[in-house]
């Protein structure tokens, strides 16, 4: 085997592959990067039996082949070389040589005989334009558990229905949900899939190709469930299994009426949440007391420190006292991205649900709403 | 007491004071800042009975006073207050306000009266250019001892003779040495002071102000040595109390006579020995071999990777063949500032001296040296 890649190509295709390789494997041979060299394309891919991934660039062949390195020593040593056509030998069955310009260094090569198979990429059923997918799933990936302890709510629900995509997360506290459009090969497509929230985090925040994202999904085995998911952009690819199991029934949870609301400058409720944030210990809220004045935020770690702030506000409906985890209130507030948001209520011990809106006089967006269950706080 | 100050001002100062608020205090009084309200000018210090530092900033006061707060929270409500004018208000023993447009904090006040009180700043004996300080500490502080095994290492020697200052540290596999020049109240001062490495990168690393930084020493105990060190530049001043103990005779480390020396492009050499540190393991060397043909690198993790790489090199006397701790080579190539590196060896298994060289063919640059011990390494 024996080929060369540009170097800066190489640097960028093998950094995006390695975050398929785990950092601690359970076995060595899935520290591997996988390169086969054939018909003037290098392919790097990684499967850890979970997530694969795959990316082709192109490259002047001498003779195909394929190898298969440590991932991180590949990744690390591209990075270091000069920004020269980088040449990949294989000297035998034990060994890589990488030549660059004055360079050289020998990789010890393992046998690729015993990496694991791709899985078949799944069948296309549309695509989505790449920014906009970015920026849902952005928005939404906030709200999915970071912990284990309840493993489906680590996922993010994606239901296909027609030209619409809703994605749906929540961790039990609060609950996000972003509808957008698509455009599906099949028309009447519909279809239900739950990702895992850092696989599609992953894949959003690594589109680097204007254009459009296709995304794949492989039939289930019956139970009207789907075992694979795939997208691809550009020249990169990565599958990842579905999480399987019964999603609650979320949707049920955002109220259908609201009673008052709230309409306040986003960034001026940033502020002082932070603010309020760096005074209310680990577990108590920030208190939000609205009234025709404005609204009024406090804080306190009981002896040490007490914060409060004050906003103009825009009400409707009666005054409301109300108490929420001041990281979850910011984390919903960065999600939305226009210069107003909307704060509805019902009651105070019920959910308040936070939309975003261009003009504070306006129309809320509906593509995105952010429901956030209050904290109950001493008499 | 009442005041209030300008908030971008007050950010930086509290900012700089925090760093001599110990992170994790053996006595919660050690937590606090210290800040006094007096004369037109808010003063905020602290001392945790090793290090001190006091700043100056305008105030507008009502009422002088002084009172002592959490320096960490005090630092983190500022950074999080909007950009106007802060009023502080003493509320009553036990309750500092802070009011910045609509936001309000409350914080709790320990008892002045138990926080211990700053040294006397000691008499001044000279100024130097603050960059040139700051440069030299950079170049020299890398070479002092990380761990406290030998205490003594930690700290940076400062010599004083005349107009003339020299830096030493070594952690004993490497000493680097620098001499500049300042303008010593008194032409004949002559002194030596040990100084912490941690707390000299500090003032280091903070000078803002361009101009001058002045330095004093506080008289012994008739010992020979000074007991405390000072620097004030602009309205900020830090004092540290000088390391104790017989600082080993390095100087004379330093080779008297060169048998080979090779001129080598410093960025060059920087970046090849990057790549060697790659596949260096932790106790491997980064071997060097020079020839009249140029310079050749090599290094190996034994069975998993090798590297290795060519410079082109300007070779005065018999080839030569070394090993050096890669981490030690490259912290003493990234501390001289000039294009070339000039590389002077005695024997092998001596130590070599690195000096910077503006031309290949030119003379080397005195005032930084920094010797290199070499690794011994398998025949």
């Amino acid at each position: 085997m024996q080929f060369s890649v540009d170097r800066s190509v190489l640097v960028e295709a093998i950094s995006w592959s390695t975050r398929a390789v785990p950092q601690r494997p359970p076995v060595a041979i899935l520290s591997g990067l996988h390169l086969q060299a054939a018909n003037g394309v290098l392919t790097i891919s990684a499967f850890d039996y979970e997530t694969s991934v795959k990316v082709e660039v192109p490259a002047s062949i001498d003779e195909p082949g394929d190898v298969l390195v440590s991932g991180r020593m590949l990744a690390e040593m591209v990075k270091a070389l000069p920004n020269r056509p980088v040449e990949f030998t294989k000297v035998d069955e034990k060994s890589l040589s990488l030549v660059c310009g004055t360079a050289n260094f020998n990789l010890a090569t393992m046998p690729v005989g015993d990496y694991p198979t791709l899985p078949a990429f799944p069948e296309l059923c549309g695509s989505v334009e790449a920014s906009e997918l970015s920026n849902a799933v952005k928005q939404v990936s906030i709200a999915a558990s970071k912990d284990d302890t309840l493993p489906l709510l680590t996922g993010v629900m994606v239901e296909i229905d027609g030209d619409n995509i809703t994605l749906l997360a929540t961790d039990r506290y609060r609950l996000a949900q972003r509808d957008l459009k698509w455009k599906p090969a099949d028309p009447s497509f519909s279809t239900k899939a739950l990702v895992r929230a850092k696989i599609l985090s992953d894949v959003a925040n690594t589109i680097t190709s204007a254009g459009d994202i296709s995304l794949a999904l492989s039939a289930g085995n019956g139970t009207g469930t789907n075992d694979i998911v795939g997208f691809t952009a550009g020249e990169r690819s990565t599958t990842s299994n579905l999480m399987s199991g019964e999603y609650p029934p979320v949707r049920r949870l955002f109220p259908t009426e609201t009673l008052t609301y709230a309409v306040i400058d986003r960034q001026g409720l940033i502020d002082a949440t932070k603010r309020m944030k760096l005074v209310a210990d680990r577990n108590t809220p920030v208190r939000l007391h609205f009234t025709e004045e404005g609204l009024t935020l406090n804080a306190s770690n009981n002896e040490e420190a007490q914060g409060s702030d004050f906003l103009q506000v825009s009400l409707r409906g009666e005054e409301i006292t109300t108490a929420f985890n001041p990281n979850y209130l910011l984390e919903g507030l960065q999600a939305i991205n226009t210069p107003y948001v909307r704060i509805s209520f019902t009651q105070p011990t019920k959910p308040a649900v936070l939309h975003g809106q261009e003009k504070i006089d306006g129309e809320v967006a509906e593509d995105f709403r952010y429901l956030l269950m209050p904290i109950r706080y001493g008499v």
